[in-house]
């Protein structure tokens, strides 16, 4: 495993077109783009890594699977009240849709879906008390409590977060919102601006390639079932109107970041984590992608085959 | 595996809202919606069957399925640049996506990228020969030279397929078609309406369960690559609008079809078919998807868990 | 002109279906239905009333009339690089086409447009300041100085304006706007909220019908080709999707407002007001209509004919 | 009035972007695009002409406006149960709108619209048979029995109406259509081929400026009122998705049609024809719009002002 992490990272250091840098979050088109991360976390405990796997960056809409497994803990299956779970075809910050559906998002991880989870995980907390709730969240799943929230980039966020908040108010207007608009989008700006390096986020995604249970402590983080509905999430929604693209290439649930991270997860084999900050123009890592594919095709690694 | 699909037959006899038969095709609308059958045919030859499981229906859009595998065959990947590979997150009919995207459907499984598939393989060939060379293929995966197309159903749906023309036409106003556009109609409403039981549908879809080998013959049917890829693509937009609930709640690669019709891929494990004429909303057969989500519930088959 | 007017307001008393007034302004939503007023002002100063026409409504979008009219004075034809003048064909808070059409809302009177506007005549002053100059200019235009905001109204506009806060935010997502969004909104609530009576509303248009002049002072409110133009603008985009149905039947320029107020205009002739509360479905006034529909019937003005 | 006609056609021939002709049928690209004719068609009798004048051309959309007449007198108000009235904000050829409403044409200009009025019209009848009543309908309007169908362009426009016919296809699938799909586009593409001259099709148009009658003869074509409603749907939806320019710029009721013709009514004043092969990015007469700014500006004559 570890032969073959540190070939797709050499593989990957000789790729001459690494993307675009997000543009539109300032703090993150500072990123230097020459930069990969790949790491593998086993069941069993054992890590793998090649690359800056060290260097933290904006894990961003990768935070969305926290919250939803948050949201699906406090709320069950009622959650779907308030968020489809379809593919939406439409870029990450569309809000067509919303009018089409009266409102409610497609899926929880398209803005307009995780915006909607947010709300629903505060019930009328503070944004503060929800935030350290979140971080607790995956400090446990990571079993590392040095993870937390930059706070340049938040600010960042929250001044350039025009369209996340006529989304907010969009759905605010069909009166779906249970605490107050900017609250909510504080939450959200804030969960996308957990900064973890690829080892913590591999680590924080073995529930979910392990039923549900983390390896570090055998706790029951989500039930089996739950842990196999939020992989078919990801990899139905995962990568907004990429999804069928990720599906097609890797054949793994995957959330992408427009940091530039990606985590996969291989169901019972391993949680895996890559990060390479240049975005293809849908707005998933160029070489992020490119590193899974390499990886599922080394290993054999597929939901889709034996 | 026989008393699970015994016990599945037996609850799904006492399931009292069947939904409603397809009414557009009237050839569809006459089949009594009291009828259920199931068939998992496994890699080793063995087949497991209940309910009315020799009872011919239309499988309509499932033979998408197959024409895909042949275009595939024909052009490779060349194929992908008539069609795309995205859910499409709207009804198996919809134009609303053709006109924003110049012609080129989403996927080969919405209405749209079927006709444009069948396109793809005519290649200058009349609609008789390419059904024949789709019945070939059909009756060599199930090893079952009885398969033919129901031609009462073939002749009701080019009677009722103005919605079908509108589409095709459409894309060939892009100038997307090669062959003419009522000979591409024709394939596909014959295609169709190709009849088959759950036992030879079973059998016809163990290639994708097994690595693209027929375990009939052994023979490579598609590389193993491929057999991954469409099970990719049953799963994405197997479903039409409903993908995502299906592989919430089923967790298998599925494609459906208007006459009630399911057939799912449990890769490395089984081939599962199963059949009731009632539909949903959506179009997909409303007790089929509620006996695969029994049946994968009972063998705990999913591609997003170990 | 007086006989005219006193049959209209005899026969809309006598229609049992006067529609229903707007809900989600919750101070629009108290105002009694049964009430109907017309006034018809001449260019030569003459004036025919029938009905409340003392009571106060809120003009709501009508006032957009006299916001367009003063930013084409500040920016001239630049302003068509903000706002489109298209009919859009979509309902007056719809949000699609803004995606669709990069933020450049269709016409200056859906809601996005007018907002647009809002932001277009602030040019870096404060709301106050702004909203001090509407009043003035409808002051001068009605040549009335009692005119003023209903700050009740402007303070329930605020409270429920969720959408138009998501289409301001949507717009200052591509970088459109030039003042904060708050205070663009701010401004946009409060010239809504202008309450005014069918008197002071048809005087304040009679620039429109006299080619921009203003018949009590002789002032040039706008040129020729400017009333000509906005007029042009009234007909084909004030009425929202409801504006060829409004051409069709009575066959004026006109502007609607969710307050129950219509202002129309007759070349030539006169400036119409009238108002009556309760709503058509597309948010028109139901009495208001037909008694303007009656009023061409009864004088035969019309701009489709000699 | 000549001295009017005689600059304009002046100040055209210099002009040097004469805009593109449409390619999209063969016959048509095949127009020379440095031509240009006017003519004025007075009530009175009186006709001035510029320009080729007696050069035949493909009236193309412009016969909606006889086929819409020819429908509002077999079926009344009833045709509004097959179309609507109100501008679509799409492209001439936009299928989107007729998905989201039911198959609806939103007015009888678009080409779906258009296609509807063919099928209601036809009333059981043959193409040919109602190819005849539209064509005698039309030489009376003119008073010129020498206007007809140019074969070669509805050939033409049969072999590339593929768009066309998906229209068609489309409303046939909501069991709209009472012909069938091929005689209604025989119909279709036949009545948009007939040829005329800027004289012949000015002389057509006076009924609509002289409230509906016939000035030759002083028959009654149609009644005050549904010439005045006819202007109405001419000034909102002539020119597509470019009917609020047109409006803003010449401020009469026009219909445009891709063979380069637009024919505009200044009520009680005149009908006007003009002609240039040249279009703009939405499909209408580059020069011919230009010339009917022009030609208002010196007159003087808008719907808009006194």
């Amino acid at each position: 495993m570890q032969r073959i992490v540190d070939e797709i990272a050499e593989q990957m250091a000789n790729v001459s077109d690494k993307g675009s840098v997000a543009t539109y979050i300032p703090q993150l088109a500072q990123v230097d783009p020459n930069q990969f991360a790949i790491t593998v976390a086993l069941p069993n405990g054992e890590i793998y890594s090649a690359g800056c796997s060290q260097t933290l960056f904006s894990i961003q809409s990768i935070s969305k699977v926290f919250t939803l497994t948050l949201a699906l803990g406090k709320l069950g299956e009622a959650l779907w009240a308030r968020v489809g779970r379809e593919p939406s075809g439409d870029p990450f910050n569309s809000i067509v849709q919303l009018e089409h559906e009266n409102g409610r998002p497609r899926n929880p991880f398209i803005n307009a879906g995780a915006i909607a989870v947010a709300d629903a995980i505060m019930q009328g907390h503070k944004p503060k008390e929800i935030l350290a709730e979140i971080l607790r969240f995956i400090r446990f799943l990571a079993n590392d409590d040095a993870i937390n929230i930059d706070e340049k980039v938040a600010q960042s966020e929250q001044e350039t977060g025009n369209r996340n908040a006529s989304l907010a108010f969009f759905m605010a207007s069909f009166g779906h919102f249970e605490n107050p608009v900017d609250e909510v989008l504080g939450t959200y700006f804030h969960h996308c601006s957990i900064a973890m390096n690829t080892v913590q986020l591999a680590k924080a995604g073995r529930f979910l390639a392990n039923n549900g249970i983390n390896p570090d402590t055998n706790c029951v983080v989500v039930s089996s079932k739950r842990a196999k509905r939020i992989n078919s999430l990801m990899l139905m929604c995962g990568h907004y109107d990429g999804s069928g693209e990720f599906a097609y290439r890797v054949g793994l649930p995957g959330k992408s970041g427009v940091g530039g991270g990606i985590l996969a997860i291989a169901p019972g084999e391993a949680s895996i984590a890559v990060w390479s900050p240049g975005l293809d123009i849908i707005g998933n890592s160029k070489l992020g992608t490119q590193a899974l594919e390499l990886f599922t095709s080394k290993t054999g690694w597929s939901v889709f085959s034996v």
